[in-house]
């Protein structure tokens, strides 16, 4: 099969900065490489979000592809240039929590040592160190062969919702773009879905619903959504509007 | 020639979603499987819209290629999911209408059964459901392994022109991102096109041109645009804006 | 290596246009064709912003690729259509200046000759002129086989900074998306960058910076970017916003 390299990237594609890394990446790269679009909309440096974009994208690909993934306010500071292997998975980028979801306690970790000869003031890492990094590993080079290991990457907390008086609490950690608020609450904290009821920031909502089509037109409802997570949505409409809510507002599963 | 799969959905590419389905078609895809974006900003959950773009889009390709497209408001209702096969392309998405525009007589649609390991309950069926599909369909099976054929999938009705007092009346039905006022009115709906005189809700703007730059700057112009409909446009700028037409907006040509 | 084709337009990707280009490339190519998107939102009909990408852009790539370039307010106009070889690459689209600064004195052009059975009223040379030409020299065609070579194409003239009275005085010739102002000042330009003092529209800025991250957030700081440009950036900011400087800004560097 092919090499196949995926890009995530906040760099828009109105600007040059995506079209140039491709074309680093087709001169390193093996004369068959694939390159893949994933998505260059993520929120201008807003690593959070880029990262849980990645915690749904990455384990659905298949096992080798490399993931080139660049959210990156931190460029040209100390911050580190990482390759990693993690669940079968290659992932190439800055050491910032970009990774932070999708980085196991299994992951093996490499800080891509800088070539002196890509200037020392580039403010592109992502064309002048982390598109030849994954070139690199696409025409079959090893992990360790981009630098020494690293034990301590830049990790996020996922936050983990919990269970108080008879109820699970959580928040919503994603709006997304039909305006849907995704919850950090799974079915697997809940110890039955049947007849519970959900409020967000206080608002009741019923129970939890199998399908959107369950709602009336422009009514609420939460469901477990595509991520396996509890979300709140509008059928035909936006539940962000709706309800004015966004990151953090509190989610609340009162249990039967 | 490697399968392709092209894409088209309302998806946008800052959530994850896209990203999500491209994953799924090269998990479960042949290894040579090539995967090209259409693209993924049509109107959100406007089935109207994408059936459009498909109507322009899906002639120009080659015989075998597979169009998987997703606009999907009622994902999770009892609308059927469906894989079809017309003028020797292959189609796979909701049976909403979205094919309606392409779905000719001669098409051969099928149902396609769902997985009952795929979550009954889920709300991502372009992940889920079509995805999958397509990949078989790369793989080399046959429509009819994917489910019953059906003979009544959801049409459209391409609203057609009428001749009355000397005049062919028409309506804009798409208006594209430079304004653009697309209408229903071919070249073979008028005995003749030289001397007929064109009125947009009742505003006169002439006869029809050959060229953009038949107008001066910033003028009113109507030509047969590049899909072979009758356009409204404005040189350098946007006809949307400078008269206020939208969908429906009439359109009449007088014939000489 | 199979051939390459990218595409770079001011189409967007709500309207169809785009997915057409690509189908004709794709009828009409070779069958191991590779489709790479490098950017489809050029601002509408600006080919100077088209320029200033491709200028970036087009050096990156491997020797061969076939670049189709779309930005073309004068289509149906008298402007040729051209296809170019230049340092190693190949170049499509209109002759408007959309290549004019990677068309150096040793490219080689050719007006592409119409096609008499491509409609002479098309309003679409992307699909019907530019595309199929592209397709040509993917399968290999030569240059002249496409139409006669011309001497005369269109050029920009790339704003020269100059010197005067110990300063190199140059203008903003980009904004980006993240709000950087890109100048036309190169390291160069200068005889040292060490302790040279950058003013733009006379704010006075300071040194000239390594990196984004000596700047305090919110801060402004001049640096060479990505292209070897000096530009004004704030961080974690959008420097644009907050000078309200835009394309034709001055920016002056006094010399120490």
């Amino acid at each position: 099969m092919p090499a196949l390299i995926t890009l995530t990237t906040d760099f828009g594609t109105r600007d040059s900065y995506t079209a140039q890394v491709k074309g680093v990446l087709l001169r390193r790269g093996p004369p068959d490489l694939r390159i893949l679009d994933l998505g260059h909309e993520i929120g201008a440096q807003n690593v959070r979000e880029g990262a849980f974009f990645l915690r749904s994208v990455v384990p659905a690909f298949p096992a080798g592809t490399i993931h080139l993934a660049v959210v990156d306010p931190g460029v040209g500071s100390a911050r580190r240039a990482i390759a990693a292997q993690a669940s079968g998975q290659l992932l190439v980028g800055p050491d910032n929590g970009l990774f932070g979801f999708v980085l196991g306690p299994a992951a093996r970790v490499h800080q891509i040592a800088l070539d002196a000869r890509a200037a020392p003031a580039s403010t592109f890492h992502a064309r002048d160190v982390f598109a030849p990094a994954a070139a690199r590993l696409a025409c079959g080079e090893a992990l360790a062969a981009l630098g020494p290991q690293i034990l301590d990457p830049v990790l996020l907390a996922w936050p983990a919702p919990h269970l108080r008086a008879a109820a699970v609490h959580g928040e919503i950690v994603h709006v997304d773009r039909f305006g849907n608020l995704i919850s950090n609450i799974e079915r697997a904290h809940l110890p039955s879905a049947a007849h519970a009821r959900v409020a967000l920031s206080g608002r009741a909502l019923g129970e939890i619903r199998d399908h959107y089509a369950e709602a009336a037109a422009g009514g609420l409802l939460a469901l477990f959504g595509s991520d396996g997570l509890l979300e709140i949505a509008v059928r035909d409409g936006s539940a962000a509007a709706v309800t004015g809510a966004s990151l953090g507002s509190e989610v609340v599963v009162a249990l039967p």
